[in-house]
């Protein structure tokens, strides 16, 4: 195992985090810096603010750590050869987009008078931008060096940011949850990396490209966290109450739905019947992906029928989809990203338009009809005014808006990864050979058992 | 392995889940709504209405998940053949369970001008039906199918909430935790179950039921996770946060108590003082059924106490009674429920008496007799009018009526048990064959090691 | 294995953990008790307080039960062989070292006319000196019977809440994350134990400490588990919610920027460039445990940077002082506790004088000024009146005085753990046989796998 990387990972990868925690520290300590709270007055009504402010925001700040550093960290950990890759990347690379999107948001969102002023809200939407790298990171998962993953996520996090911008503020794109800016976005990035990374010798399977009991029961462990804490995702971002309560139950109903239309179409497919571990392991998860657009918007009774939906055509994906874009386009998508985060993704873009269009007609609307009627729409939105002003603005336009959401995220994002891509393949960069694919012993000092 | 099913798993599975999830989603579309924000007014009241209702309700909401998805379902994967079995069963069951109360509840408690209003508290309530089911099944893990253990489920849901209504209806229980209506409830259904599916071949210990290392690891693991969240199992009913937070402190107590007897008498049974997995892993948690019953009255020495008794009676149902029942009554109990959920909740019922017969004498009796002398009292409950009416129902009285529940309780799961037995029994429903009993791979495609 | 412990575990531990919880339960019984509400009026204002109250400490108090059972207990366990007897031992003396706590602090801190009244806050703080135990015991992990751990703890608990008391009564430390009361005061505590219970067999590696793929995946698992909760750990006893929001998105940077820090050392250090097991499990901390005691003062830059040097001394700490320190003063630091919390501890304390003294020119200072001239400062402080009183303190006086809390707590704790250490040293007490350290076979009834 005398020459397996060119050139060594002990020069580069040590030099690139040194390098970019160095320039992080820097800006941190010159640019960061937290609210000066002797400035507002009365000291007490800000106290009470505060207050607040901690007991809402805090406790998702933690659920979503679970759901990154446990849940995904466990998920992506199915490969039994390449379990620490799996959990331990998969930790490195949150840390440093979380980091380098606190940056990267702060100067485009909170730069004033060359400060970045903190809140604890900015970092809980660094780690929404940190989970698009690693939902991405999935698609090339053990055919990388922490290296590429690195500079594909330092590409990666400002595109996201724009494109994150742009649906907002010129489609006034409805999705709580991100299911266009984050799992849209991050699937397409990702499968444009993978493609330029096409490896002809993954046609077959490769022989360390397995996985045991252990590392699939860890796995789906790792999804059961994903599973719980998947309600506070969809709906910490929601501006009233009853948003976030419909956010809460509608998302966990579509997990739910999802989770038994798993079981029912895995144990159909199966010639004896048996349930696949990839299904169960993903397809329970894809309710959650589909309904995070129209959490707060959609009835109870529909978000049954999405979760349904979404997991159904998740499986589908897996089982016919995906051998077929491998053979047709070259597409290599390793943990199946764009069964779990691009077809569900879909499958919530349309529903969101579907709900758009009739919901006027049921009890949900009043919140619907309270966006469309946003009095900053107009002022927002230069494109919306394109279409009409606030007040002739109506369920059409918006639908419009959602179609236009997805279709310029699929672009962008495409692009985006292609381009990472590219860069990915230039030889200066360390990469593994291809007989240590999916191998632990490149990067850690893993026991002999 | 041509034949281990008749008649087939993939026959019955998929259609089975198919049509109750067709049916429920049917359901959920025509009769569950949210309730109509708009309607109440003024509207800034109900959002701060709302607001502490979240704050109040949704973290014990993920709490329970995670006792019932990761606790539960590690906890259930003690069998390193079965260990898929544990949790996927478990989550899968629970899934279930969850949609079926909600519907069994809502049309019992919420249903009103043909609609089913819904709020977050009801998917709790839900969750406290289907942990009934998870306990019950537990006693013929292994050798039941899911399509079996999906009607077992099926039928106990109806007859927890009826049971439910009832000890609190018409005997107006004390018990915060369910240590009667949950605990007591689904371990007489289970066993009643487990008595009806009475295999002679499991009389030896059958050469799949074994565990190893790992697998024993995991599921204390999975305890660790169930004692963590425990407190606020026990205290999430409580009406005053004066009982809330005696609730979580004295849950608290008695489980650490209880842990510690675990370890006591454990090594003390032993020829060598080792102490053993199977009581780690299960009497750990026996303080926390016992105390659930009283919670919020006790006292913190008395906490203590509860939870000594508790393990102690647990530990010694395992090593005598156990083997006994099995012998006598034929009586076999996976995974000694009768031993965690019987015994601590009968050890729990009569704690309770005391507490109740002569708590008047202690300082938290205040909000005893505020529950004795709640003027509600003689209207809600024919049967206490037989014994007396508001004024005059004493501390004895209310003694009865636990007595009375937990008999009521006894009778009506184990009956139940019974009658879902001989159903399950039926050979038109698919069933493993005796050599594949505690086997995933008659339901799993398991990767070879 | 006939005789493998001479006195017999079976006697001794049994006894003990009867004796002491009989004991444990009889104090509670005759002198702990809740809080009389019916005292306090008017009632509905109680009740608020205790909402509040609850709310905000419930959280924190699970959060702090997942980093001491699963963190903690599941990193502990990275020997293959002794796996059980890490988070099993772990979960055994924390239940033993709170109730204790409870109950020395009880009748130190909260004792009045007869009488110990109870809040959650007590638990919480108990729990804070629980952790100080399970710390202190890494450092003798596996070559200890349960026996001696739990007579170490009973020791370490009172001296623990004295030495907290001194530095905060004379010293008038500022640390709010516990990095000198809890860290430095645990590591030389255990490390003094340690030293006396020198083994010359482990200057080798003893056969059976050795890690597998599993088992360092668990342990790994366990250090994301405290990383996530450290947050909440280093800012749980914030005074004011500024105070709190700058200590969690404090401590959160600084573990952020440890993390990469030890990706970047540990592939440097390695010949192939590898990331070492040993290195991400513990170093990945060190930041949190390093910023403590100024978690709320620092700025998010100075944050950073403390995370940094914090990772890097610790792995240089494993890499050179350790070997270092185990050849010169026969220092056997199973877990490396003197790398993961003596050296941070350390780096911490320094920081906090420096930061204390160039404090007042940056916009956190208006906290640390309200501190140092918090009005009852006088009073409180005997030895600080040597200095000066409330009107003359300045801030290098404070400076002065956190190089003597780090003093007297550094004398204190290795002289305690001395004596603690000589008296487990008595042979009447169970103690392995050199043959079965690091082996769980001696504890608990493990299966064959």
């Amino acid at each position: 195992m005398s020459i397996v990387f060119s050139p060594s990972l002990r020069c580069q990868l040590p030099v690139l985090l040194a390098l970019l925690q160095g320039i992080f520290v820097a800006i941190f300590i010159m640019f960061v810096t937290y609210e000066d709270h002797s400035i507002r007055s009365p000291f007490h009504n800000l106290t009470e603010e505060k207050e607040d402010h901690l007991t809402a925001i805090f406790p998702s700040f933690k659920d979503v750590h679970l759901m990154l550093f446990v849940g995904l960290g466990l998920m992506l950990s199915f490969l039994k050869l390449y379990s620490f890759g799996g959990i331990a990347f998969n930790f490195l690379i949150a840390n440093f987009a979380i980091q380098w999107s606190l940056i990267v948001q702060g100067f485009f969102y909170h730069y004033k008078e060359g400060k970045i002023s903190l809140r604890l809200e900015n970092v809980l939407d660094a780690e929404f931008a940190a989970v698009t790298a690693l939902i991405s990171a999935g698609a090339v998962m053990g055919r990388t060096s922490p290296v590429q993953l690195l500079l594909f996520s330092a590409l990666e996090i400002p595109l996201f940011v724009v494109n994150d911008w742009l649906v907002n503020k010129y489609f006034h794109v409805i999705d709580i949850g991100g299911t266009i800016a984050i799992h849209i976005f991050s699937c397409y990035f990702g499968l444009g990396v993978a493609q330029i990374l096409y490896q002809p010798e993954l046609r077959k399977t490769h022989p360390k490209e397995a996985t045991n009991s252990n590392s699939d029961f860890l796995s789906f462990l790792g999804t059961i966290f994903l599973w719980i804490f998947w309600p506070t995702f969809n709906s910490v971002l929601a501006k009233t109450e009853a948003a976030r309560l419909h956010a809460i139950i509608n998302t966990f109903f579509a997990l739910s739905s999802g989770t038994i239309t798993t079981f029912a179409l895995s144990s159909l497919i199966d010639r004896r019947g048996r349930i696949s571990l990839v299904y169960l392991q993903n397809a329970s998860l894809a309710g959650g992906v589909a309904i995070g657009i129209i959490a707060d918007l959609i009835s109870p009774g529909g978000a049954f029928a999405v979760g349904c939906l979404a997991a159904l055509s998740c499986i589908l994906g897996y089982q016919y989809l995906s051998p077929f874009l491998a053979r047709k386009i070259k597409m290599q998508d390793q943990c199946g990203i764009h069964n779990l985060h691009g077809i569900p993704g879909i499958i919530g873009t349309l529903s969101s338009i579907v709900v758009i269009l009739i919901g006027p007609t049921n009890t949900y609307s009043t919140s619907l009809h309270e966006m469309l009627n946003d009095s900053n729409l107009g002022i927002q939105s230069p494109v919306l005014e394109v279409f009409g002003n606030q007040n002739t603005w109506t369920a059409k336009d918006q639908a419009l808006g959602q179609a236009a959401a997805f279709g310029v995220t699929f672009g962008v994002s495409l692009l985006g990864g292609y381009i990472t891509g590219l860069l990915l393949r230039l030889p200066c960069f360390v990469h593994p050979s291809k007989d240590y694919f999916f191998d632990d012993q490149l990067y850690f000092q893993i026991p002999e058992d």
